[in-house]
């Protein structure tokens, strides 16, 4: 049976931890925090972008989300105006295409003004094999993750340097963009590059009033991200027994990190790169962490075998 | 002159960066998120630590603050309680021997109970050259940073473990933790390890109910580190100059990340090391920084000198 | 005067220092390390991928170079030939085009066969303020060095599992890649992608045979990179007085490091990002390590106010 | 059955990937790379560091060994004396202690000079929940890993530097430095420190002629690592099928490179910190690569439900 095949650490699956854990789903920051400010968030009408778009209009800015699907946008930007009662607009963008988003920038413009804040949380991504993969599907990913950040960063931050206006930029990245992964390289890849530009342009562009964050998210369940890298449903219990916070994240949760660093609060950090993850990506990486599974009896018997070792 | 000897950064220094980041003093969190929460903070009564219990005092949080002065300890314990209606408790500490470290957390569990939030934010610093260190000078600097945290965590970890309570921790290190420095090596080796303590221990004791994060701080104006780090006063500017968003930190912006970290709002972040410091890092560290000195008319010369440029 | 802009560290100059870090230009690794292995290495017609090629073919290996100019190519191919006695073959190859890679590879395996050592050396990079550069440009960059790196590591990589051949893979980026940096954004970006790229096949790709690691340079004097990162020859001093080695690196430096990661002698090594920059990264990087310009007398004066400090 | 209990991945163990990987056990440095220089290593009558000094000793050093059990160093002193025909010195040493590492270290200089090569390879490290550690057992560890190398470096340092001559420092510390690592913290801690500790040297004491490097070996199997950390023999399948190389590294391999970057051949490589581990960390520490486990079929099934997925 397939679901057993990728288990990695055995199946206790309680997750008592989470009981300590619980995620809080309120606003964190003060109302009208974003009071006139102007929000672009790409890919801001689905999953954790939306989410955040939402945060940031309750909290009084006014949001322009930008993705391709021009329907699933305008619900979303609906469905959030009339929630928290601040216009949220929608414009198509292909973050791919340089013209695309200097029109939607333009648009942008038009419709709410010089941005005060800035998402870059649009992506692509899905597992595979990387010996599967042909040129272009690598392309593809590149293409959404880094140059289209890009392409959004140079074309406002261009725009703000003309307008000696400053703006907070912040990029939704991935734990394993620190570490890289098998299975998901391009999106590696491409996700440290934005790390790097974000890091690079923090030291750059400051004297021009801009700062740049990354957060770098563990797993949460969007169906964005869930469909493409955790298809059969199999790997969502393998996550969370190695999370040591014992459960997935929540897209509220983010969304008040995201406002947080976005707002004036923040404005001493820069150049920082924050994960957030329940603790995964340090319980992966070292070393010793699967003792966890040794039992009382087992430590009580490993113990007196070191007492013994004499020597090396 | 010696001020002009230590300077990195031609003198510009008018920086004028600083007024798109201008500080909030005020606190961010909701009133109450502390409510019925007991905080330990080491260092409590002065600097930074004054600060973050000022600010988790506000919030409803009953703190005990321990260091080895009680009168200095006693005296902002005082001011604090009375600004805020909270009550500040005042412990003497001294972090690097194990026993003052028990005295000290007994003393807290009978004056306010077991905390649900620990500050390790206690140290120790001074600039040297290196070669001017005795192997004494050395270890007290390690005793009181690595082990004076070990001993904090290990003791009040224990006992949390024993009563099936969860925490958060904090510890606050410095940006030069991942790079090293000179000059500060003691101190760089020290809040090393204190970051893999934090992300060890993140991995490890999740599973009973703590969070383990990490701030990492870029130069804060307080007499404890500025009468030991820059002496003279020379060093101010040349950070100044270097620091992107153009201005030192303020402890109220600390406090507010510290707050944040400590409350639920993050319960997911764990194992993070989050780096406040204005940029400073990146900028020192990225290569090419220093052409931000360079004019418009160099610029209009390079690039033309580099399209004239034919083949490697 | 421009030259003076654009200084970091006060004008010491004379590099003590470097005295006693003589470069050593001899091969290290013993004779016939490379018989009757093939190695590809792209952008291996100049700078630091000709000194390689140079190197790897003294050492036995039989090396095909491939970039665009297929003339400088087979000047270098036929140069290094002669001199080491093992044939080079030049291949034209333009690694941002998925077809030309594919063409370069299927000569590669018609002149020599299925390669033992692949070393992903190709690379573009100018200095320029960011919001200086189009759309295009940024692509540019990150074609050649991202996609370029994917394109070859793919072609070749699935050659190879093909074949259950196993390859040593190597990848030269930059010291900047972990930092980031100003005014080489595209390039920092990009040269982060590929150290990603070869973390994750490392831990992808290891099944079948194939290891991948990464050096990172400092500054090295290739007209190629000097005459687009330091057009004016401006730069080098303030370099070199970062550089606590005292001095610039050598091609033949990094041969021999390349020599030994592609060789059997480290087989185990995988994963690996080295750093060899004769420790500019670490100096530049460490918040304190300007205080190498300050005085034994101002050190007097600095430790006798720090020792009359009280508290704090 | 407890050998199960801490299974990571699933039992594959065949680990074909080995079969690329074999190790080399000869020398790679040219005869008499080290002819006329002295070498001290810490802990070098056993382990890694007995191979170390066997291969410096091959390539012509003097060396000089130092631990705490003397009888120890002096069969191991004899028995490379023997092999090699260059003379191994037996020194006694605790590093822990100051006075016994200045005895040491006169000892040294009176048998042999001031040394050109350092290796701080000795430490103490065992397995435990973090919760068992007494502040004794903590204390402990860090005294010899991070202030034994500490005044090791220091005292030799004040003397190189006295005597206008240069050194090239190398440390052995450990991948999890890092990541941290539960259940061996207070050696993460410490490890980490040293890892900071020689970045920050290489920033200071460059100029003095000094380098300074660290490898990260993975799991090498040594009776005093073995024996403390894996005592019931259980993990070291676990690690093997998480090293993408497919087996554990040998000292011979790790002797290889200490030989290279303590030798002239490495003279620009000072602040690098060199993992060497087979992919273990990378493999680890990335969120996907657990992904090894899929079959072909799962994955043609995974690919057709992601290619069937519409919008997020
Ligand atoms: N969920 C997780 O566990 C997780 C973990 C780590 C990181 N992240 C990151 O979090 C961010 C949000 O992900 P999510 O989970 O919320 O998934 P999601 O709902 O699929 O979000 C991705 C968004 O990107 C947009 N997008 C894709 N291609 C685009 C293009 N070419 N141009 C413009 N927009 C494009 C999509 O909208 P259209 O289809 O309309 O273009 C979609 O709104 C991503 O950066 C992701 O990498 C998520
Ligand atoms: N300010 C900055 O620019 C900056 C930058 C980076 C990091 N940091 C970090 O921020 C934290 C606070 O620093 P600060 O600037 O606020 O300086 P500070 O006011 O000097 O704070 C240090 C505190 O540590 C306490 N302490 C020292 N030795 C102790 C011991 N053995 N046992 C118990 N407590 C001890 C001191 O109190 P007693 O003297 O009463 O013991 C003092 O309250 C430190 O961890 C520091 O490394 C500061
Ligand atoms: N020198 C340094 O200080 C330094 C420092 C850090 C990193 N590095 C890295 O070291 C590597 C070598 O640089 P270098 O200093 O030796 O400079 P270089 O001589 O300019 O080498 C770059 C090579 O890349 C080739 N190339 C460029 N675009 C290509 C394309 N589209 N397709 C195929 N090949 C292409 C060039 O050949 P064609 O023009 O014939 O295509 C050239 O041979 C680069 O990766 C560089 O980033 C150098
Ligand atoms: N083997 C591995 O898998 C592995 C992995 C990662 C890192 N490492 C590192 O590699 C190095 C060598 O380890 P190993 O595996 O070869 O184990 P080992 O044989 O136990 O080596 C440790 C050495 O340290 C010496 N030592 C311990 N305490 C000392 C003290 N207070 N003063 C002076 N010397 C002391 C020991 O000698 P005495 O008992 O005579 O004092 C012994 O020779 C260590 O730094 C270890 O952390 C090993």
């Amino acid at each position: 049976n397939f679901r057993t095949g990728v288990k990695i650490l055995s199946q206790s699956g309680d997750h008592q931890a989470a009981s300590f854990f619980k995620p809080v789903e309120e606003i964190m920051l003060p109302p009208n925090t974003f009071k006139n400010k102007v929000a672009f968030i790409t890919g801001g009408g689905t999953g954790l972008g939306k989410r955040m778009t939402k945060t940031l209009s309750s909290l009084g800015a006014q949001c322009v989300i930008a993705s391709r699907k021009i329907d699933v946008l305008q619900n979303s930007a609906e469905e959030i105006s009339q929630e928290t009662g601040n216009k949220v607009h929608a414009v198509q963008c292909d973050v791919r295409d340089p013209a695309s988003v200097q029109a939607a920038v333009d648009e942008l413009i038009r419709v709410a003004g010089l941005p005060d804040v800035v998402v870059n949380n649009a992506a692509g991504n899905f597992i595979s094999p990387t010996e599967a993969l042909s040129p272009n599907a690598w392309r593809t990913i590149t293409d959404i993750v880094l140059n289209g950040t890009a392409y959004v960063t140079l074309d406002i931050g261009k725009r703000l340097i003309k307008e000696k206006k400053g703006a907070a930029f912040l990029a939704i990245t991935t734990i394993y963009a620190e570490s890289g992964s098998g299975f998901v390289v391009p999106s590696a890849s491409a996700k440290a590059g934005v790390d790097a530009l974000c890091k690079s342009l923090a030291g750059e562009w400051g004297r021009y009033g801009m700062r740049f964050n990354v957060i770098q998210p563990g797993p949460i369940k969007t169906k964005g991200a869930f469909s493409r890298l955790d298809p059969t449903g199999t790997f969502e219990k393998t996550m969370t027994d190695r999370i040591p916070v014992g459960r997935l994240g929540t897209s509220a949760e983010i969304a008040n990190l995201v406002a947080y660093l976005c707002s004036d609060y923040a404005s001493w950090v820069n150049g920082a790169v924050i994960r957030m993850d329940g603790g995964e990506y340090v319980f992966m990486a070292g070393e010793f962490n699967n003792l966890v599974k040794v039992t009382k009896e087992q430590w009580t018997l490993m113990e007196s075998l070191i007492r013994q070792t004499k020597g090396s």
